[in-house]
């Protein structure tokens, strides 16, 4: 593209670093901010600046945070010996929105992917053992995305902790809640047979 | 959606007042930044600072610039006796993209919507009345969407512009080039019978 301005040039290459935004996105989304008043063009790229500056995790958890530590891990109210191991923050959010967890969590920042050259050293796996380690834990519950990455990391923190004396769960898989039969694909559904449970089980306490 | 940070809250807030950017996507957008290094971040913050602070128009044809009076217009190879009117920036470098017109332009900075409330006072409308009056202008060429708003505002120009020595003419309008009669539209390939042209005409020259 020919731009008739070097620094709309620079805005749009900036914006089209961003994922899933493209040349053409760029530019309608830097033409919309430059049709906004300066004050509140100001304010998202303070804003912006802000956050990535300011940004604090928990030192417990390592979910975002605004304190060293995070609300969940400084509620009395929560269940402490109980950790949800996830992948990043958006999953928190996703598990603390259907209210049916009361644990505490534990934020991997990833998922072990040799393809993307994502090793366990680059997550936060030693401070999960660690916390396993030196606090009062009886269930690690894994909530990882289904996936082939999903699955690999599973299978490093089972071994990782499978020595000390904790119950280790996976959330469950399975055909969805109002997912018609016909709908579901093969895999899941071969599986949900493969590893039916009894009736009385399958109702939720 | 319940967010573990109040910056990270204010910052998905930002972004999701962009067109087409809903609460999930300025999410996926706002923890690409917080990947990145602080000093991209704080780059893109001030990128799209400066140039609302510091973008100027073109006096002339009020196109975005870097400059008072923009490259094209102040270029001597162009013929300035031909002005393209366009909508947007976006439409400019449509057009250049081309390389089809050596002529200048006027950039109208929107349409005439009254479903929008934008009458033809919110345009660059006066601005090209004067250029046509007070310069060497022979031909105005309108470049404007083929909608209801670029009708009514190709019917408004017209109006103020008829009583002037000048030729005006829009884009053509038809069935695109590669384009499959059966895949036309029956309003496009209507008007483009009823609007048929000799073959000899047809030709570019």
């Amino acid at each position: 593209m020919n731009f008739s301005s070097k620094l709309l040039e620079d805005a749009v290459a900036e914006f089209a670093k961003l994922p899933g935004v493209g040349q053409k996105t760029a530019l309608r989304l830097v033409l919309h901010l430059l049709n906004q008043d300066k004050g509140d063009v100001e304010k998202f790229s303070a804003t912006i600046s802000k956050l990535r500056n300011e940004i604090q995790f928990c030192q417990v958890c390592l979910n975002i945070s605004d304190h060293t530590v995070c609300e969940i891990c400084a509620s009395p109210k929560r269940d402490h010996s109980m950790i949800c191991v996830v992948e990043d923050t958006r999953d928190v959010m996703a598990i603390e929105n259907t209210s049916q967890y009361n644990g505490i969590y534990h934020v991997l920042g990833g998922l072990i992917s040799p393809m993307d050259g994502i090793g366990p050293t680059d997550l936060e796996v030693d401070s999960l053992v660690e916390r396993v380690k030196s606090t009062e834990i009886k269930e690690v519950i894994f909530a990882l995305s289904a996936t082939m990455e999903g699955d690999t990391t599973l299978f490093y923190l089972d071994k990782r902790l499978k020595n000390f004396d904790i119950i280790i769960s996976t959330i469950a898989r399975g055909i969805a809640f109002g997912g018609e039969l016909e709908y579901v694909d093969e895999i899941t559904l071969g599986r949900s047979i493969a590893t039916r449970v009894p009736y009385s089980n399958s109702l939720s306490k």
